[in-house]
């Protein structure tokens, strides 16, 4: 993730001295030609078409007044097609700047005639960490434009019910279509949340047996999940709640609820990331505990170990010196009572020691 | 309480794709069939009864201009019949999938003619730990919803006023049985803060003596059980707050100072929470040092044990050297001479590390 | 004072479930019947008289339109008194609630004809630990309320100004009278803060030299002190200024002046309190490292000591081998060349030690 | 500092109980007498005179319509005198009051015709430690009063160009003189920042070579400082914002630059005063991490002595045993042999040691 | 950079006493005779010129209205050249007295035709630590000034667009230039922000294996230059979303949309430097525990080779003591016997530490 970050931020860095609303693609190559894709829709019928080039979207805009189209990018990289969209579709530079970067962070633009919603989808990786990938949203007066940089997504569902026609979603506009795929996306949050759980819970049941380094590397990793989590969906309260407070043009009054369910969903996810946090945190205090427990137990034991026997040895090499006249060394039972007298020792400080709840 | 929330988040997340205000049910079943019983009452009479379905509805809505209708659901489990109260009653779909979902946070949510208000209901559970449940509440004029999770709850008390008529509150609207219904849940929160308090200062009278890692367990423990109280409440006092602030069509001028006293308590109930958690931390902290010096005070007097005994095992081993010439082992009296040089030796230690205060 | 909040929780939540409004005296019984002394002035007199009971208000009530009238109520566990005095004076019954709880925290509520202000009087006991009294005012055109839990108050300079004159509080009406009520409440917060400060210095005087787990937990229960203090005041700020923002109908133009003083007074107790706070912390620090600089110090001596002794030992041992052909061992002068070496071992030691700054 | 402060809240609480607005000094007195002294000047002329008598006041304000009375009065222990003035200059005694009360926190209060500034000036003591005064000023139309505690002061620059007709000062009115008063009492700040910065570095250079506990003595007492510098500067912010925002009716439009610019000053020594915080946090890190290094490396040498000799001294002692059949002890060469394997022991521990770094 | 803190406050306090408007120069003397050149375009046209003095700013100034002239400023140790072109564009003193103060934090400030922005250029200098450079930007109607401290900057793409014409920018007026001069300063940041990103995985990867006070030094040092960073950006964020909110005269709407990019891009690097701080503080804390691990394991170690030998010294004392009746010592087997049972012990104990997990 860091080494990810690390090679974002190189690539703006690079691109510093570029004149503003320069088109560059920032972030990784997944395809490197876009597929563009097209559902166009209205109460009764609903079709999906893939484009062969920029040069159709013309003829799909010249459309019915009660038509819906929703034309979906996938890839970023090429940036001779995301300027001739932008051109089509009149977006301004600054927002094709912004759709390119895929080191953007979550906001919401507000354009005359057009709304520009940039946010992060997550999923879970086959390696079992957070993967995020960047979507854009144009939403415009009877169309939405979505970018996203890979093939893969969570709008399956959303192009099941455009097809079928189940929902309300093929009688609703485009500001309805960009709520669900908004939704969509914000909904995904709980599947890596989930797996944060799932994770947490398996450290704590580990923390008061597992004393390695390794368990608090873990619990540092997952910290680092939870920064990086945090900062892709934290700007989204922001934005979502920009939308609501603002005057903006194109949302019909019958959305509105459901745009505040959307900065309600945000809301959840973020208080649920907090908690992961908290409690992260609180095993980590717990851990870091329990190992300086585990590890003061150990040195105590062997303390104990040589503290005993120290005082013995000294009493061994009592009956060790070469003085000649040493009255005990004569006597027949001498060296049975010394025993006793160590095996007393020994013994009384163990007790002693007993009691005192030192072991 | 962690291992719940996870299931809960893993529901929500089983949930995404679905189309929005899909009537999902997310938490624990605990009755089959939901219960609806019905209070209905007027300055003069009240009555209770218990429908036999959703079909009962319309003919109980049919009533006087006076009638004041309070319809309980318990049991969120079953979609259809959620479904069907939300028709007759004409509520959002959005309020519906809130109200099922009860991993929702506290929110108050207003539509033209009805306040959706969800809460947390708390109680101490048979294990001593603090337990949830959703309490989703829809105001209108002249009627109120309360729908619950399982039976049993904080409102016979209030059931009692409406039937023997005690009080005010058959001579105030629904706006006013709506308030008794929350200040009751609010007011639950006292039990639980009591139990903390006792819990903490149960581990309190232990801290100078129990210096086993259990207790710390137990401090951090306590530390979540907050966390999630906190959390509980914590969004109440933003959603209470706009219902005051807010321009509120459902509110009475006569019964806003009552719902300035639910702001007020919710304040009160998080201000305990906060001087609950900042004790805990200073309980902690306390724990943490008395820890900490009980085992540099052993580690201590460990230490100082050899350290006494291993400058003596020097002087016998000193006079264990097997050098033919050794003057002092010739002597009559150098045996008992060496022997008291080592009792002075460790005499002048003990006073020595007694007057620096080290034992 | 954790026992006594904890009681006072309990209080409150054996208390749910009550109809709102139900009056309920929380807190400790210090009276079992309430004195009732009213101080009535002009700005030629003033008159102090006892009350019989509370029937005797109406007449104190019915006065000419110069009149001043204060009436002090001392000791709230009797439910019907405060309910008569309600009822003469018009009192919301949630007002009187929350006179009666003495677990309410501090807080100004606006009635149409009434200011309700509750605070905390603080005291230093004869324990030295700080007690908390709760003063609640009730400010009317031309009258002023005050009801405080036991005998015992700060108020005495203020009977004497009204008894004999001096200052300008005869010439001013109720608002200023509660003003001078509040600030003389407030002012006593210094009395308690001095004795903060005294604490703190006794406890840094001691740092440096007492390193018993005594020292912590005075610091610990400093701490606890400054949260409830802090708990006391704090509301304070945010209803004080509420007075000052809203359009409060009571206040006179020329009493603006005074209560923004009270604000003043507020925010600088605050102020206090805050440094105390940041000071306490500081000294716990200093006294944990203190403590832990100490720690290491005795342990290294005592390592020292041992490291000295033990390679000393092994040459002991070594001259203490039985083999038949050691040279060393049958030279005259070998028992004597042999202490040389260690004295030599032994001094090198501890000026390498010394050297290394270790001791 | 904190006895300091002790004893000025001792002096406040000993106030508690007197009518509000009561003159009485809090503070040191270090002058018996006030010394009264007027600058006036118009664009033309300037002249200094010392007053005799608060009687001079009302001759030396019947002045002409563009002379500008700067009044400072040096010393305020005399309540008289301060009362003389306050009634010739119509202040309001809660003004008063605050002027006298030298534990005041810094605060701008506005009046009708006057506005109340009251800061602290800060210089760097004969000790090396920071020294503050309060500085109260009251701005009127066409005169500026300014108190202080003792002789001594930052204004003598602005003194020379009042009498010297250099800058604008002469051809503002007394907005600008009271700005220009206040400009160079924040200005000071960054001589006292400066010897922090000092004192900072001095410290960072030791913390890797001097492990006493002076240093860290040294490090909390600049943290003191800091705590003390912070809260003197700290409500000026809130102050100087509130001349700027509200409706001031005595700032001329001129001077609102050089108003904002004193709240950019203000902002600075905070900002600076911040980075201190967090570097002195940052040095306390390093330092506490210094120490504990330097003593676990400390003990890591001390305990690899022990072990190393340990071992050894158990094979000198396996051969100091007395048994009758110990075949090595008969061989001539046993010993040098004993001596290799016990030097192979040694060597090989060491060389273990070394290679894990351990030393 | 702390000594340059230093430095910097030292001749900000060294100027205190001056008359407001003063102008000093604080900071380095790069270059002793400022480099004024000039950058006047057209939409057709751009020129490049030098100009040998300040006199003739005012011939440059007069001009179609159509152009747009760019004034560059490089070196800021002249007051006299500074007073001269403040006079010529009738820049206000007090923003003189700020470009010429190189410890000024960044702001905006508005005047009623001009608008003067204040930032920190940043750079990786040689030695691979950030440098600041402090740039000031006069903006008024057609024309913009810069103010650098010493040659060297990130306008040369700037310069390139202009004399070639690439771009929009010959077709926008002076406040398009002015953003691309801020843009381009905002952008120089991802190079620093890289290069933080750097060190710190260079640290991370050495963490685990690197256990000298060095790193920790590393990680401190880091630190603190992220605070330095963050006090750089920090007030650009509150001064670019006041252009954005106030109501400024000099901001055409055409180029609203670029300063919002602006304030996006602060945004975003604030973020960087957040999760930055939260990195290297997770960083610093994997590293203390994997340090206070390492210590552990290693005292664990050296512990348990002295807690296995000190009881077989123990033994081997045992027997080495003089009885004459030790009946053991006179068997032929008794030697070899005694080893066996130390060879047992030992093991025993090593089987006994190592199922325990203790090494």
């Amino acid at each position: 993730m860091l080494t990810h970050t690390r090679r974002a931020v190189h690539r703006v860095s690079k691109k510093s001295g570029m004149a503003p609303g320069s088109l560059v693609h920032i972030g990784e190559t997944y395809l490197e030609t876009p597929i563009l894709d097209v559902h166009r829709y209205t109460r009764e019928t609903a079709e999906h078409t893939i484009l062969a080039g920029t040069d159709e979207i013309p003829a799909i805009l010249e459309r019915d007044a009660n038509d819906i189209v929703w034309l979906n990018i996938t890839g970023l990289s090429d940036a001779k097609t995301i300027r001739e969209i932008g051109r089509h579709l009149h977006i301004h530079p600054l927002s094709l700047e912004d759709i390119m970067n895929t080191s953007q962070r979550p906001k919401v633009e507000q354009y005359p005639d057009q709304l520009l919603v940039i946010l992060k989808m997550v999923d879970v990786g086959k390696d079992g960490l957070p993967t995020y990938e960047q979507i854009s949203l144009i939403i415009g007066d009877g169309y939405a434009l979505s970018f996203q940089e890979r093939p893969g997504d969570v709008f399956d569902p959303i192009r099941t019910r455009i097809l079928q026609g189940t929902g309300i979603i093929r009688k609703m506009n485009s500001d309805y279509l960009a709520y669900t795929l908004i939704d969509s996306v914000i909904d995904r949050y709980y599947a890596v949340l989930e797996q944060l759980y799932e994770k947490i819970e398996a450290i704590e049941e580990r923390i008061d047996t597992d004393y390695s380094q390794n368990l608090f590397v873990q619990i540092n990793a997952l910290r680092k999940e939870i920064i990086f989590l945090r900062k892709s969906i934290w700007p989204m309260r922001e934005a979502t709640s920009s939308i609501l407070r603002d005057d903006v043009r194109h949302l019909d009054e019958s959305v509105i609820p459901y745009y505040r369910d959307i900065y309600d969903h945000v809301i959840q996810v973020m208080d649920q990331i907090e908690t992961c946090r908290e409690i992260i945190s609180a095993v980590s205090d717990s851990y870091m505990s329990s190992l300086s427990n585990n590890m003061n137990g150990v040195m105590k034991i062997l303390t104990l170990i040589s503290t005993i026997f120290i005082p013995l040895s000294f009493v061994a090499g009592l009956y060790g010196m070469n003085f000649v006249n040493m009255p005990e060394l004569q006597l027949a039972w001498g060296y049975f009572a010394i025993l006793g007298v160590m095996a007393a020792i020994g013994m009384g400080m163990l007790i002693f020691f007993k009691r005192k709840g030192w072991f």
